[in-house]
């Protein structure tokens, strides 16, 4: 079954100053190349702390993925342990001083012996290259399993994973062939999606496994066939052959696939069909404008966007008339469409999103509860609006709720009109 | 030393579809409370893996605490499980009723058999009120040790963790009272701030532990005075005179105090003094606006935004000069000092915040390369412009040091001036 476990090693990591990332960045990895992570152990720089680890993990596990503690300063203390563990030796590995080397001439500086030092590894290891730093990635073959020491800098790790770690493991374990399909659903909830698809469900061939990944109104389908790689072809055909009968059952719903989330499909969907787009923000507060621009590219189709928190900014700067404003209020479908129709023509772009609402916790009213939130999407000829009341939750969670709202309702726009 | 063991249950971990969160709000809450978090396990709902994870944690730690595995639902098993392994047998809990059913009635739902099986407890266990949802937390005394076992929803467990779990575990445990005190610097490289205050660092009382805890362009020195609860005011003036020193020293770093961080100290000044908010963010996209906004209570101070992503909206929502952008481009100090000019104006606020450059991975030049950015802070008489260059991180590292250059500079500006 290529059962894994992973070890994040780091006191860090048991301060809570960090978030440890790296758990769940190597599980989707490991998960979508058809490994199975058993569990997940994070301990401190604490040399028996770590022992105990790997002989927990070992045993249970054919793979034992080990992060952090390979840096050059003390505190770091894995390589060493890992080298004991195996009664094996340091010595200096010519391609790690390589690395080391050439990264440190690219960035002009001397190779101090602290350095240097980061070239020893344990004689019984296999360096695996790591390009984008100066700590090596160490695979070790030893009895029934494989153990691999990677460094904890989050970046270095997930290049290492995805180009050393992960595509050496399918080739020495012979693993299955796997290929994902991701489904991104909205506008119905996690369980009523689950009533409507249970026929097709019922019927999907044993090759093709589901699973429901919902998020902030948003539910993920991820379909996921396995097999011998001589049938690759046959079971790329039963994956599309399914998702063409979910399209039949649940099309009303689906807003699109291969992404993993809203804002990477909006953005792939705007460059592909040269649009533009301009957003005027009031209850989302700039989460729509920072998530479409936290991605490299953005500037190709985003113009900008207005965070409207104020009356007067959505009249100075939107054009939102006063009388809407005071006849229905800043949460109203008026005003939302007149922020939407206002940003757009005033950035000149050729859609454009709109959110007012009430994210709380406070400022609710028996009429207008927190949770009320208007969205709204325009392109030249026509503006859309929708209610919502998503309730009393948190406000990050009708913050998140409404963001994936308005993406969901601007991809539905283009797919009609555009 | 109270040594705490961690263990959170969830398959969703383990397919690295949820990061983790629960793990370092905890070890935060615990460590700030005077605990040691001595490892993190995280398994996923299958029996046997649960069972060593128990085996493995309470022979090595004072505390246990388990998260997750609690809903109605049938692959929610911990609560049997635990049962079972200190031998006890399920049984209703009044208190626990009480509170399923104060929930149903609240919701206006009606009480279902399944719902009301969330009332059955271990025998052995001792209910800790759960205010904010139906899964009952448990506290069971076994030998030498303490086990809890709560919900896995983030912000029950939090609650719990904060009002009924470390008070009790304080009060039984006899724990040291804890003093913690966080300084938030700026500026300044954390090995270089090291070596700044090394002197007096060294000559900290025994009672205070020093911690760096950096992040994005800032680095918070937290310190730990710990005793005996009849010494408290030894211990907080203790940590006192330890701060004026610290001023005395590395002042001109230090941006705050007791925040965990920028955002949140900018939030607490702006309401505490009476002062709006106007931001024209370019390379930060929106980021700086969303982070004020996701604190409740934010359109106190906030009056709006402008993300401009373009030159065209430059001009025209923020009065940027054509001559300006052409001249000198966007990427500079005059457009930079426009915006927020311009955003302060137009916004009618107190105090503004601009941004712009090159966050990556395109879009450099040699004269500007990316990591270029310009900031400026603006009041009615002043604007302050600062030009950064973060090199070539990734895309995401500099639009947050961006941020928190900007709130920095803010609240430097602030306190000279407001």
């Amino acid at each position: 079954m290529n059962e894994v476990s992973i070890i994040n090693i780091g006191d860090e990591l048991l301060l809570g100053q960090v978030v440890n990332t790296n758990a769940s960045t190597m599980s989707k990895m490991l998960t979508g190349a058809g490994f199975d992570v058993a569990n997940v152990t994070v301990v401190g720089d604490v040399r028996e702390d770590i022992e105990r680890s790997l002989d927990q993990a070992i045993p249970h596990s054919d793979i034992v993925l080990v992060t952090g503690g390979l840096g050059p300063t003390k505190d770091d203390i894995t390589k060493k342990l890992i080298c004991d563990y195996f009664h094996s030796e340091l010595v200096e590995s010519e391609v790690a001083l390589e690395n080391v080397k050439r990264i440190f001439a690219s960035r002009g500086y001397e190779l101090t012996p602290v350095n240097r030092a980061q070239a020893l590894v344990p004689r019984c290891c296999e360096v695996l290259n790591n390009d984008l730093g100066t700590a090596p990635c160490m695979w070790i073959k030893h009895g029934d399993g494989i153990l691999v020491s990677l460094p904890g800098v989050p970046f270095e790790m997930e290049w290492l994973m995805r180009n050393r770690v992960i595509p050496k493991l399918q080739e020495e374990l012979h693993t299955d062939c796997i290929i994902n399909k991701n489904i991104l659903t909205q506008g119905i909830g996690e369980s009523f999606l689950s009533d409507l698809i249970e026929p097709w469900e019922l019927k999907l061939p044993e090759c093709i496994r589901l699973a429901y990944l919902p998020s902030a109104g948003l539910t993920k389908l991820r379909l996921t066939a396995r097999g011998r790689h001589e049938e690759a072809d046959k079971l790329r055909k039963a994956v599309d052959e399914a998702v063409e009968g979910l399209y039949k059952i649940a099309g009303q719903y689906i807003v699109g696939e291969d992404c993993e989330t809203l804002d990477e499909l909006v953005h792939k969907t705007l460059i592909e069909r040269h649009l533009t787009l301009a957003t005027a923000e009031s209850c989302t507060g700039g989460n729509i404008a920072r998530l479409l621009t936290a991605q490299a590219g953005a500037s190709a189709y985003f113009r900008g966007g207005v965070v409207a928190y104020s009356n007067e900014v959505k009249e100075s700067l939107l054009g939102v008339r006063h009388e809407t404003l005071a006849e229905h209020g800043a949460v109203s479908e008026e005003t939302v469409r007149e922020m939407a129709e206002g940003v757009r023509k005033r950035l000149g772009s050729d859609l454009a999103i709109a959110t007012t609402g009430i994210a709380g916790p406070d400022g609710g009213t028996p009429e207008k509860p927190v949770g009320t939130v208007w969205i709204a999407v325009a392109d030249a000829s026509h503006t859309e609006a929708r209610l919502l009341q998503f309730g009393a939750n948190r406000r990050q969670q009708n913050i998140d709720r409404s963001t994936n709202q308005a993406f969901a309702m601007l991809i539905r726009l283009i797919c009609q009109k555009h």
